[in-house]
């Protein structure tokens, strides 16, 4: 199913491997730091254990959900991540086109290189919109309208980078954008540019410049009001940070790390999912991404008490492999393995992924 | 001992490694996805401590039990695995006649080169009969039948396999059986084929088309009442389903996940028997396979709870290597290491392996 | 930031490495014995994480605190370690002259190849004096006197060290100062030659010969009475000495293994920190040493408990790679990753490191 | 110290590896099946951490103690290991010249190469012998009055092996002693050779013949009836077994899993020794033994309730690099280590080494 004679994900990411430029791949793949997070992520999920059930009717499994009231084909949902065209010449286009084909929601992320009018346009599904409050605040609600006149159904606002986490292989490879690539979503505002910096990464430049360090949960509820669209508030991995997007407005939160691209150290989200869900006690919904790699990884979360997941690196993998069919195929791996899984734990639905199915060694 | 040089059932998986071609041992050694829980099967013994007694008369060892009621020289059977004839030509004959000689019980699987008349032929012993339900319940039902007919003392319903688990050692070498060899025992039913596939494994083409997803515990209670042996619950990993065996009827229930090859995330069996055995308070029987390579392992099975074990794939390693005589030579080594082990704990009889004797690390 | 191509500490380490005579390199790097508790400082920080707050405003952020009363302009101090003239030929005067361009505490060894008068007189801010207790309490008390007439601002008596651990590299190196290289605040007193010895470390045997073992609480008292300066007792790893320390009159302890030096199979610093902050309560000042490397480290540190932390070897290689810039470039990387983590954790002082940032695995 | 330039007893295996034949190195090093218990026995005490005191004055450091009312020099004693002879010409001469020396117990083994009579006419110090129960009671009483008449003050009874443990390396070499090595205790007896033996180890099929596996306490009652010295029964894991011992007339147990050598499986001997100590209340002696490698090892082992360790394989790569003086060094090697551990975890006296100063990871 998968292209690059790739039989998984992890198999995928290796073919991706070769074909992209060190420096793309790089960005795409490093984490923060001693990449201890980014580690452990992955590594999380192999410590849950799934104890089926049997004699259960799986004959008709029915993999649909809602995400903020959004029918899905399945709970499986592509996270927001920078800079698609990196990956393959139609970029974000050839993700948005996957996604509809695959029946989910498309999460842009705002440092795209497609504006998201032309994401949105493209797209027969749903697309939300991730963004970051810049210092320019004017820009930031400028954004903020743009995307829900473009068509974004919700808000993803990502609070785990008042500062970029430092990446250290791009520090050496000195990241930037190539001629001809730039933060589309930004460029009217004059934020487009991920320039080349003498001795650093630029995009941990471009955050340090443009991005607010000063955002508190008021600026949430700021957001709230200047947008008819749901908000999720994304990088939670305290169950009181989670109760505090409830109070200020969320209808959800992605628990997250930023793919242990923030601050090193982190803990796994599969080693906080089950305190933060408890903690909200379905008041919102909770939604999780973080080294999925496996149908039985979002088996496993859903069980931990998340809505749906998002899908991050894998979908550039598939980008860079076979552009929109690879980024779609990613999809369908996961929701056939996801099937497949359920089917072999005795869940005929999702809502049957209940807590009781896994355990933490 | 043991055939090829082999001092224990490691050294002769490695021996028969060398000898099989490697589609055959590939389909044998194989487990779903990633092989978390085909590893973790045999780890998880490893993690188990023998807390020894001494100073016990352990001068004269009884390693005999029952299973079911029928006698048998050692807590240790044959489990059901698939497709003898390819490890040898004699195939479950070659099986069967080990399994008799060790006065012990050969599980037959449906999925076997030799028809289960053939096999109960040749055996001077118990044999039991496992089988999945398949769509064609007529099918299913003169299957049954057929093993009472030709003897099969018990039957052995494999619950964990819905569908089949993804191997993808066997997804690349698009598995199949080669020319002259067949599901024996469906072959009248039509179903004995399993073919090459294009870009996938054929076994797991035979499983979607031909077995039924739809079982529940009703079907259990089905299947008690159009047969006269007792009933063997295959595939629990869950103290909850352990119950409704005991409440639909079935006589004993095997703790297992099917060797790591279903479900990959599952628990290992030993990490869930303990909480099985406790469930089941000796009203129905207990067995386990899974990761048993040593003697030691079956002492801690049996303090653990379990009436016996079964084994899978030592069972094809022995057959490959030396065909009967070497099926018999890995239950001779079991048999051999289990006396061994219960001398030196200060067990004269399998009944003296309590839960004190283990702990887990 | 760093010199020799190093991205973070680790790095500079090698390069360091690279740069040292082995019998130096070995000197420096080495822990006792088998170096368990050398490895297990740094892999202990790893198992600690950050469960990090958003929406905190973090655009100013003020990393300074006080020690002893002395602001220092973050909580990041030089630890005491010997010899300097072996990484760089201006040895602890390049120490000084960085640790005062950064505004913090340069803690100086009384194993220093540098008087502490000259010390004292290139730096611009606080030193503190470290010492060991000499068989010679004459010439101990006068070191003490000297210390304090240089302007050494606090005492730090190093209470881990007995005797000498053995250091299995510096034996076989047979480690010793070469010619030219004394222990300048001990040579007055007859105390500064640590000379080669045939078989074993010189350092050792010159603490067998030369420190008093027989040291007790009792001395502490002393201690305090010839001197006016705080007095910090350094290398406590239980609650109990923690507390003994407080009613011996110290103003603090050091939680410290002497780096992994002295006693292998020590605890990791990292995992003591909790109980010991603990125990006291904050009637004194905890601090501690051992393996940090990073700055989300300090941060963890910090929400353990402790008021500040020590940096030993990183100093040494900052000195080998690049002399007093070097050492300088060690300080301000970890000021520029502690200022990063505090923002990514939602931390705009040091005191918003509170105890629920952190959890262990 | 330490012969074959070894600075630590790790670093004198290799060097024994190196002079030994592969079938002594291999009879020596080796445990039973998978030697899992084995390498538990050396990593248990790597996961208990010593939290030292400081400021104890240990100036004066006294290691001696007494065992079964024997004063010994230091809580560290030779154990009972077979065939010295394999190692050096004068075997078990040589080795209790080097106890002697270092004014400790030497245990004998029964199965030594050299008789009870001559090895206690060398040593100017305590002999302990150790013995088996033969099935020939009449040679075990007889062996037992010579042991007593040469002069042996306590028998040591070892209880783990109503079967020698299967250790694969010796079926592997055929394991048997060469020409002119005999057990040299049972010669007279008539039970003195270790023959070589088809397909298996020769000590295995001496064990199977000769000794009885129908010992249970009543023996121990039996044996006590039968000597005048003090009685340890060695093999003890669990606190049971411990109790047990204290109500059939034992002055004490070795927590023992015979080096890793019977059942493999066992647990680490350094994790079953505190509940042991602790169900004996101090009302016999608790010794131990089992991967001893370091003076820490030996200071954890008195913390957690033991009176003193015995070391096994240590001495026999002493013996085979330098004989007597090789056995003595790591004699003294392991004083050495242990005194200065003392001094550096604040423990004058061996009685100082309380529950409180480890504990378990």
């Amino acid at each position: 199913m998968l292209p690059g004679g790739a039989l998984n994900l992890v198999e995928l990411q290796e073919a991706a491997r070769e074909r992209l430029p060190a420096i793309t791949y790089d960005y795409y793949a490093s984490g923060a730091h001693d990449e201890h997070t980014l580690r452990e992520n992955e590594a999380a999920w192999a410590r849950v254990h799934l104890h089926y059930r049997v004699l259960v009717d799986v004959s008709a499994r029915d993999l649909s959900t809602t995400v903020l009231g959004t029918r899905v084909s399945m709970p499986i949902l592509v996270a927001p991540t920078a800079f698609h065209r990196l990956a393959c010449p139609d970029g974000e286009l050839a993700t948005a086109r996957a996604a509809s084909r695959a029946r989910t929601v498309m999460c842009l992320s705002s440092l795209s290189n497609t504006g998201v009018e032309d994401v949105c346009a493209v797209s027969g599904g749903p697309v939300w919109f991730q963004l970051y409050v810049y210092r320019d605040r004017a820009a930031t609600e400028a954004l903020v309208a743009r995307a829900e006149a473009a068509g974004a159904s919700a808000l993803v606002l990502t609070v785990d980078a008042p500062l970029l986490g430092r990446r250290e292989r791009d520090v050496r490879n000195r990241f930037h954008l190539p001629d001809g690539l730039r933060v589309e979503n930004l460029t009217a505002a004059g934020h487009g540019d991920v320039a080349l910096r003498s001795g650093e990464s630029g995009l941990a430049a471009y955050f340090a410049e443009k991005l607010d360090p000063s955002l508190t949960w008021k600026d949430v509820a700021w957001l709230r009001s200047v947008t008819r669209v749901p908000l999720l508030v994304k990088g939670i991995v305290r169950p009181d940070d989670a109760r505090r997007a409830i109070d200020h407005g969320a209808s959800g939160v992605v628990v997250s790390n930023h793919g242990g691209r923030q601050l090193d150290g982190s803990p796994a989200t599969a080693a906080v999912l089950a305190p933060i869900a408890n903690a909200v006690q379905g008041r919102i919904e909770v939604l999780i991404d973080g080294g999925v790699r496996r149908g039985t990884d979002v088996l496993k979360a859903l069980s931990l008490g998340a809505r749906a997941v998002l899908i991050g690196r894998p979908i550039l993998w598939g980008l860079a492999v076979a552009g929109e069919d690879g980024a779609l195929a990613v999809l369908e791996t996961l929701r056939h393995e996801l099937d497949h899984a359920m089917a072999l734990a005795g869940c005929a639905r999702v809502s049957d992924a209940t807590h009781d199915l896994v355990s933490s060694a």
